[in-house]
């Protein structure tokens, strides 16, 4: 049977920090005009492909609401419902958080930066409270308690955002709405790992072109229809996955927070 | 013993069929330039009274929503939660949407044009379902169903929003949380009519500056400790009721959807 449900998922657009080569991770910082140019082209791209979303989840991250916020303007569903949630952030970065990329890789040795940004489940050591990157004294996160990160390995993310997947995501598919992700590459990664049964050796080899919707028909079991879903823009997805890989060969560092993908997994 | 509960207003910017001399009603205007601005002058203006609005609600225009959103960006609260409703749209203005003012009150006279503008409970004629500027076929109302209006006076306006009030808003201030209302001249001046008690002649009278945050402390029965509330930009709002006042002697048409106001009333 044909599957019922539909899922689009959207990576926020280039960051001021990724254009300072610092690692970002819960650090708020701000759209780029390029990536304000994805946000709105990610709407356009929904809305010529007649997709209807009815319902937005964000991360708590400025770069992922405004990137929502131009793409939905774009496809003129600016007034669907909303709902934001710390669960959607990106990969807590650690004592990483505001560092940057180049100088860590000369104090710590590629060996140890590859196992912080490639390893399915060891963390970068934890934030100290005090540090100025630290989210412990910001006001969004003031209810989280003890849940709130210090840091964060993939699996961690993968443990905080798949209760939220389940709890509120699921039941939004199944009373057929057209639900909208707008997110970051790592929670993105968590949800696509759990969705096409990706292995943990595996998921280091995915990555997520920013700015451009993936769609997801998910059956009744909410099994994908096509592996890794489609892009709205193929050719766009793989050029961005290629010029991640291209800045993954020249050195090991590139404007993500993640590891550099390989060229295939989305080159479809 | 003083007043444990804060409710901020704020109209929405200077949009385009403003400009235009159209009525809009539920008809989805942007925002121009000079809204933009105001949406961001807001959001400086609640940033430096340190206020921290916990939750935002607005109605489902873009023109509403968008200046919650500069307005947001610019206090640094764009991750609060966010809430959308009809029951905050501005009044239906009915076959009445899409007329030229001026145009309007040359072919219907001043008596039956004022009658429009400023009967608490005469709404204009209803538009039909076929009329490019009706909503009936658009998205973002389907689910309406006969609650959607074909035309409203004040009077219906107040209807529809107050159960949302008492539903919705009301316990997120018992709760303890500042709320954030942005929403349109009718749909707010139904709230203040509310808080305050204004008689129905009365309220023909008052009217909102836009783009000014307008404070409510309320105390536990929601009985606004200042009269008429307090603006965070008093000497802004006195300068825009007088404008719209001036507006309203010039001729009885002015940039708003609304009765032209006393200049008295919020220019303490």
């Amino acid at each position: 049977m044909p599957a019922p449900y539909t899922l689009v998922l959207l990576r926020h657009g280039h960051s001021e920090w990724n254009e300072k080569g610092l690692f970002t991770g819960w650090v708020d910082a701000n759209l780029t005009e390029k990536g304000i140019a994805e946000g709105k082209r990610a709407g356009e791209l929904i809305r010529d492909a007649e997709i209807k979303p009815d319902i937005l989840y964000t991360s708590l991250l400025t770069r992922a609401i405004q990137t929502a916020n131009f793409a939905l303007t774009e496809a003129d569903r600016l007034w669907i419902e909303t709902k934001r949630t710390w669960r959607l952030n990106e990969r807590h970065y650690g004592a990483l958080q505001g560092k940057d990329k180049a100088a860590t890789l000369a104090e710590y040795g590629p060996e140890q930066f590859q196992t912080w940004r490639r390893s399915f489940d060891v963390p970068p050591p934890p934030i100290d409270d005090d540090d100025e990157f630290s989210q412990a004294h910001d006001p969004r996160y003031a209810g989280l308690g003890p849940d709130l990160p210090k840091t964060e390995a993939l699996s961690n993310v993968i443990d905080r955002m798949l209760p939220y997947w389940e709890i509120e995501i699921k039941p939004q598919l199944r009373a057929g709405r057209t639900v909208l992700v707008v997110a970051h590459g790592n929670s993105l990664r968590a949800l696509v790992k759990h969705l096409d049964g990706i292995t943990d050796a595996d998921i280091a080899e995915l990555n997520l072109p920013t700015g451009i919707p993936l769609v997801y028909k998910l059956d009744e079991n909410y099994k994908p229809e096509v592996r890794l879903g489609e892009y709205l823009d193929p050719d766009a997805a793989a050029a961005g996955a290629a010029a991640v890989a291209a800045q993954g060969k020249k050195a090991p560092i590139d404007g993500s927070d993640e590891a550099p993908s390989s060229p295939a997994e989305h080159t479809r």
